[in-house]
């Protein structure tokens, strides 16, 4: 049966590997995401990052990253929410994106925002989170870089719920 | 002679002056503006952080702090423009706003993102980015609070300058 649940320690080395096999994160993201890992483990409340596994009779086929925005009182940033390369079609980013949802509304939090790039790589990921309900607000060109735009996506939590029942 | 140049050492207590008498700084905020002030002493390059400072005659008028964003290589952050209350009328924010292009151009940078807030207090400074060119590319309502809106403002560096020429 397939579970959302908080990330436990023992998933560090499955959440790394799908981080590398999926193809879009440089070696300096998957760096990143074993940091903010460690930051989650020692102290999420502290660290500021969340992290959610998707767990099938013991195997990781995803997980989402997020957290509180500095600062806000509503926001959350969700920074990643990452498939097993095995496991896509299933269903498991959009379990991950709900149980995000969820736990941002426990922790009193109305709004997530997600950055993301306008590159080929990540059109997958752009039509999902539109999908899941989201609202891209504003496309920054060249932020990143020449060709490479931001993309802010939105997604209300106290507004009409009905676009992704 | 009023001249715009890399914030010393000793500018801090000035600085932090400012900050505290301009109104419209938290306590919190004033002690990130330190924190932030050593970090740029320390190593300008690895914090992250740059201070200018606008001086006349060995008094500090106001100041600016600005940074490349992360994982980008066109973008910089302006965190804050602040003028001394005793000095407004007299330019010092525009100066200091067209010394950070500057800059951010010879940092090989091409596109300046000032964070704000939709707040009364606010709207002078926001006045202030669209004379100087700036765009306000999103506004996303209660991401700070509910009824505190963030407002993205971008001005970019490679395009007609002709609008603040």
């Amino acid at each position: 049966m397939m579970v959302v649940e908080p990330s436990l320690a023992q998933d560090l080395e499955q959440i790394l590997d799908i981080s590398r096999e999926v193809g879009v994160f440089s070696d300096e993201e998957v760096d990143t995401v074993d940091e903010l890992f460690q930051g989650y483990l020692s102290d999420a409340v502290k660290s500021g990052y969340n992290f959610l596994s998707c767990r099938e009779d013991g195997k990781i086929l995803g997980f989402a990253c997020w957290g509180p925005t500095a600062l806000t009182m509503g926001t959350i940033d969700l920074y990643w929410i990452c498939t097993d390369k095995n496991a896509q079609g299933r269903g498991v980013a959009a379990r991950l994106f709900k149980a995000v949802e969820d736990y941002a509304r426990q922790a009193g939090r109305w709004l997530i925002v997600i950055w993301t790039s306008s590159k080929l790589e990540y059109e997958a990921a752009r039509r999902f989170y539109l999908k899941m309900g989201c609202k891209l607000t504003t496309q920054i060109a060249d932020f990143y870089d020449h060709g490479d735009d931001l993309c802010v996506f939105i997604r209300r939590l106290d507004a009409d719920d009905s676009v992704n029942g």
